[in-house]
């Protein structure tokens, strides 16, 4: 695998689960830095400023600069200045949301806004949806950070944003455009910022229907390790396989010190 | 249309909208109680108590007895008595589930429920949501009040509580069993409690997708009044026709005068 310029990686999941590193991690990321491969870290979790996910990383001894770091709400403040430059958003999320629009130049107001975003948040209320429907319905357009069905906590499978956003489509009856993992747009804003051919960078993740789709979708080489929430007794019926499969990045490291 | 033994009627769009009477709907209610007609309110809305109901309609001048007010909240309290008995539930919702549960002898519970119900709640937050999904991920069974997916209000069209069912069964991957108009269940109850066959009631309503649909499907006549939410134009090319269509009760109270 050595043959790639430069790697697009999941954290949540494939770097660490809740506050614990998962075993290669750091290894792996350190090999990466000692042969002075590129890497992104990409995380459809819109909650948490790219400094915020930094921190944690780094904290779990993953080393990781904000540089490196792209969540769906970044991937979305960018994917609205491509489609209609600075605008008015009216947003439903959290700190990293709201960060994410206003570094990218656009303002964040109540009412009569170009785009409704939705991203998770934990203070959801009858009327944050109330409002995002009125402005869907008076024709703001409608962009959701992911499209995740529910999230794993140590409660079980809580509700992930793509169950909120649901809200405001059932309501309206409008679709909202997704940006973060499976969707392509935001492999493809990391990909514009890596400076890399989608040919030349490999997706790695643990989570089949976000991570490995997503780098499917982008036409990119995908390795899936077993180490979150897929397992590949679940995924081997599946008709589209990742190009690599490793239990965990401790495999993959030990499979290359092996072939030398 | 005397030949019917009975009535079953909407009250929303049909009775009043908003805090204003509709045209025509005291003195229909007046003619069904001159004639000693039996009739019964059906409403979707589960928020309210069924005292609540009759008081809203007495003060606008619609005689109504609580024993004639069927909300999609007491549908469902019977409905789980007569799937399941008595039953453990934890709820979403506000006044008026709370007390179609407790009066049907239901337990309201947090925790370990045997049912999970949900009307709309306008205090609805990210930890209720979370509960339910929880809930039914263990295997409660899953139930929502109605599946309406907006409700027209002075500021436009906002969530429903169809909407908000959405966030657990998109979340969960489980459809709920829905109780309100249009599914049949809330009609069996009211057919059931007025004591007449199908054949002999008609179904009275200004909201085709749940008023109308829900005569048709529990193979009722109906007849549409254009007071509400939908249009005579907006439905001309339906494959399911209302058995009658009256712009408002007045024009059907003037026709049967002419007639003699």
């Amino acid at each position: 695998m050595s043959h790639y310029e430069a790697y697009l990686i999941d954290l949540d999941g494939t770097m660490y689960r809740g506050g614990k590193r998962v075993e290669g991690a750091a290894e792996f990321v350190k090999y990466l830095e000692t042969k002075q491969l590129p890497f992104m870290f990409l995380t459809n979790n819109s909650s948490k400023t790219a400094i915020q996910v930094a921190d944690k990383s780094n904290d779990l001894g993953i080393p990781a600069r904000k540089e490196q770091i792209m969540t769906s709400s970044m991937a979305a403040a960018i994917y609205i200045s491509l489609q209609q430059g600075p605008s008015k958003v009216h947003i439903i999320g959290e700190q990293g949301l709201v960060d994410a629009m206003v570094q990218e130049g656009h303002e964040v107001v109540d009412d009569h806004p170009d785009v409704v975003i939705i991203g998770i948040d934990h203070n959801i209320s009858y009327e944050k949806l109330t409002k995002a429907c009125l402005h869907v319905r008076n024709g703001a357009s409608f962009i959701s950070t992911n499209g995740d069905r529910s999230i794993p906590t140590e409660r079980g499978m809580v509700p992930g944003n793509g169950a909120l956003t649901s809200v405001i489509s059932v309501s309206t009856g409008i679709e909202p455009v997704f940006i973060g993992k499976p969707e392509s747009i935001i492999m493809e804003q990391a990909l514009a910022r890596i400076g890399y051919d989608k040919k030349q960078v490999l997706m790695i993740g643990d989570n089949y229907h976000t991570d490995i789709s997503a780098g499917i979708n982008a036409g990119m080489d995908t390795l899936m390790v077993e180490t979150g929430v897929s397992s590949f007794q679940e995924i081997k019926n599946y008709h589209r396989q990742p190009t690599y499969k490793y239990k965990n990045l401790m495999d993959w490291m030990n499979e290359k010190k092996q072939k030398g």
